[in-house]
């Protein structure tokens, strides 16, 4: 293989403050932090980490990438991730949808799905 | 952990297309494919893998989230992509930037880093 996914850049308005809300969602570190980019990922060595690099312009509208997320249990998931400050988020997705959408504290909305909609083995 | 980053899912207008394009700049395979979805992964147990999903609207300017690649060799591989008809893309970046951004054929701006950029041992 000559390359790889490193990792998912995200465009923050305050980056230091939305690296923290991923790290604790995923139960990671904060890997580097300078004025241009906060890495956040399990360890140096493992990727794709995320990276949260600063911009001045607001979101506009739905995101066109999204991160899904596969939990043990999504109830218990959902609600821990609100009351880390997620918040609901309505995408137009079906009512019994097998995931539920929140946004993060920018906006940028991402799934919580089913671990059985998950093909992991 | 009670949670993990499991994909990354990317709105496209002809997410068949776009996800063999994404499958042969990674290098992996089309792991799953419905009208709902087509998902692009190393293998069933690798994660985050990718998953394409119809959407009627097109793109509105720069996207919030992107995707960053690190290769062995930036120049070679930045060839190889624009052969898989990747595109090159203006975001304001440097001139000279540790990077070079490019374009999936939805205009999805991605970057291939240098790999002394990368955190990767």
């Amino acid at each position: 293989m000559t390359v790889r996914l490193y990792q998912v850049a995200v465009d923050a308005l305050d980056p230091a403050a939305l690296a923290r809300f991923w790290a604790a969602v995923l139960g990671h570190r904060i890997l580097l932090e300078s004025a241009g980019e906060v890495v956040v990922g399990a360890d140096e060595h493992a990727y794709p980490g995320l990276v949260f690099v600063p911009v001045a312009e607001r979101r506009k509208g739905k995101n066109r990438l999204h991160l899904d997320l596969v939990p043990d249990d999504r109830g218990a998931e959902v609600a821990r991730l609100l009351a880390l400050s997620a918040t609901p988020a309505d995408v137009g997705q079906p009512v019994d949808a097998g995931w539920t959408v929140l946004a993060d504290p920018e906006g940028n909305e991402f799934c919580v799905l089913d671990p059985k909609r998950s093909l992991l083995g």
